[in-house]
């Protein structure tokens, strides 16, 4: 599940608005849009040694990809014009990267690593063609920068004002990972860690309602950018459970805690070092909110035993026996396991 | 790429009406969806057989499944409302049935078999839960039939009125065949099959738009049931190149002839005895324009070397050395290539 950069209507540009003049993708139809789409991310590519594994790419009924481990990761994320971004905020190049690091965190989340993805684009026939193109370049650039080749995909009109683009991430785990992670393998005693900072993409959000257009922070925001290399890293190094922080710590903290049976205990000086770095610019109490209930981070939380944390990941707390109702704890406080990230459909 | 059943506009019922005075999507939550979407399909469940395959179900960051061939087939195709079908004609049922077939049916093109999908849903929060439940409804009759798992999916809001149904299918290759059949195999000499009858859908389109609400042609429109079967069964048999009638056989043929280069030539005869059998419900021209142009079909178009087509397959007739741009021809006249389907973006 992806969260969201605002609830809609705040928008200020629209989409309608970029390239102005240019061709509709209604004027070019269905062959020219894929021509444009598929040739331009033919083109710029994926790294040749992903392409090894491109059996069949796009361009006829499914794609055909090589799987070397005897199992293959699927995965699925949407992202919504006027609930995930905002035109007045994203272009169409933000809106592709970010879509593509939202997939490729879920499969590094398991210990994997992208093979390959499939991309949907829903859109109203009155979409700038110019924004497709926006997007492809935003889709090839991280998609060339984890090397992960685009092996198909499928394109559908819709009403007026309505553009959505999915991907599906496909993926395997890396060499010498027996299993994939999974949120349930948490054990009590073992060390909670994150593989980065946490807040920034909430921090580059509030600094965008404020009026900011760049920054490092809003940069993160548009287009987060975390080393999903970690994923492999963390299973290699015996993660127990394993989640990217897509929802909020609270949020995806409580799934490790329940689907595991055991609480999450946070560490009040762990929490406040994370909050430290936003708190100039934010205030102390937001930035706690930041980072506790900040989503759209894709830095990945994992348990390990004892000792196993691998290095550069921050020590957050500890898995302990469960009292009640697995919850993630800071100090005495019950997090709101509905709190702080987002609901989709939540009022 | 999926066609349409009518373009937007003409709706009777609306989403609104169906289950009214019970709760909305949004009312529910993302976690009440979820739990009734992926509970009653993991309830449903498919076969026994398929699940030995599923490492990982839904539920985690990704899904895991066993690929015993050594390559994946993945293809993702999405069904819009309004756009791909309208209220007062489709329950959420057939959406769910239809859009698992038409998956299904492009592995099916490749010589393949579903081994899980994921499902997508966007929609308005106003979407009654009632029509997510039915949608569930289809979605697992069609997968159980077909023995394919449900392995994940992702749900996402969506401005008023909008609801769209995205399916990835992921599979592979039926045991003994080599390679996927691609678009691009046929030769000069080859023989031009067709796995079942055309024109069915169109036929039970044109019924709909006179008022019709059932009948064994509407059925097919509405839930298209095709033998996906045939898809191994004609790799296995030597098919030199396949594809599935999802934008009817002038657009699905061009598309073979292109990708070939070969010009395919339709034998008159076998045109009007497929005709034939639509032809006292719909008069001989249109039977004739529902055979060349109808789309969502799902049958199985094929090239095969003489004397290898299937049982049960209709010959439709043949491919000859390319004169000029490869086209479909009738008799002498060339069938346009961008004709008698759907082109989502087309004016």
């Amino acid at each position: 599940m992806s969260s969201t950069s605002e609830p809609p209507g705040e928008g200020g540009r629209t989409v309608g608005e970029v390239g102005e003049g240019g061709p509709t993708v209604g004027e070019v139809g269905e062959r020219g849009i894929l021509g444009e789409v598929f040739g331009v991310l033919a083109e710029h590519g994926a790294a040749a040694e992903s392409l090894r594994d491109v059996v069949v790419g796009p361009g006829d009924d499914t794609a055909h990809l090589r799987v070397r481990t005897g199992a293959v990761l699927a995965t699925t994320d949407t992202m919504v014009r006027g609930q995930d971004w905002l035109d007045a905020w994203s272009t169409g190049q933000d809106v592709g990267e970010k879509i593509v690091t939202q997939n490729l965190a879920d499969l590094a989340s398991m210990g994997g690593r992208g093979t390959g993805v499939l991309v949907t684009l829903l859109c109203d026939r009155e979409l700038p063609l110019a924004w497709c193109r926006d997007l492809t370049t935003g889709l090839a650039r991280a998609c060339s920068r984890a090397g992960v080749p685009v092996v198909g995909g499928d394109l559908s009109a819709a009403g007026p004002g309505v553009v959505a683009v999915s991907v599906t991430a496909l993926g395997e785990l890396a060499e010498g990972i027996p299993g994939a992670v999974l949120r349930s393998g948490a054990r009590p005693g073992d060390v909670l860690a994150v593989s980065g900072p946490l807040g920034r993409s909430h921090a580059g959000l509030e600094q965008l309602r404020a009026g900011a257009r760049q920054g490092r922070w809003v940069d993160h925001h548009l287009r987060p950018w975390v080393d999903l290399e970690q994923g492999p890293v963390a299973a290699l190094a015996g993660a127990t459970a394993m989640i990217d922080v897509s929802d909020g710590l609270g949020r995806d903290g409580g799934r490790v805690a329940r689907a595991s049976g055991v609480d999450l205990l946070l560490d009040e000086a762990a929490v406040d070092d994370l909050a430290a770095r936003l708190a100039p610019e934010l205030g102390l109490e937001a930035a706690r909110r930041a980072v506790l209930g900040g989503g759209e981070e894709h830095e990945l939380l994992a348990t390990f035993p004892v000792g196993a944390v691998p290095t550069g990941w921050v020590v957050l707390g500890g898995a302990e026996q469960v009292q009640g109702e697995p919850t993630v704890r800071l100090g005495e406080q019950a997090l709101d396991p509905d709190g702080g990230g987002w609901d989709h459909f939540g009022g």
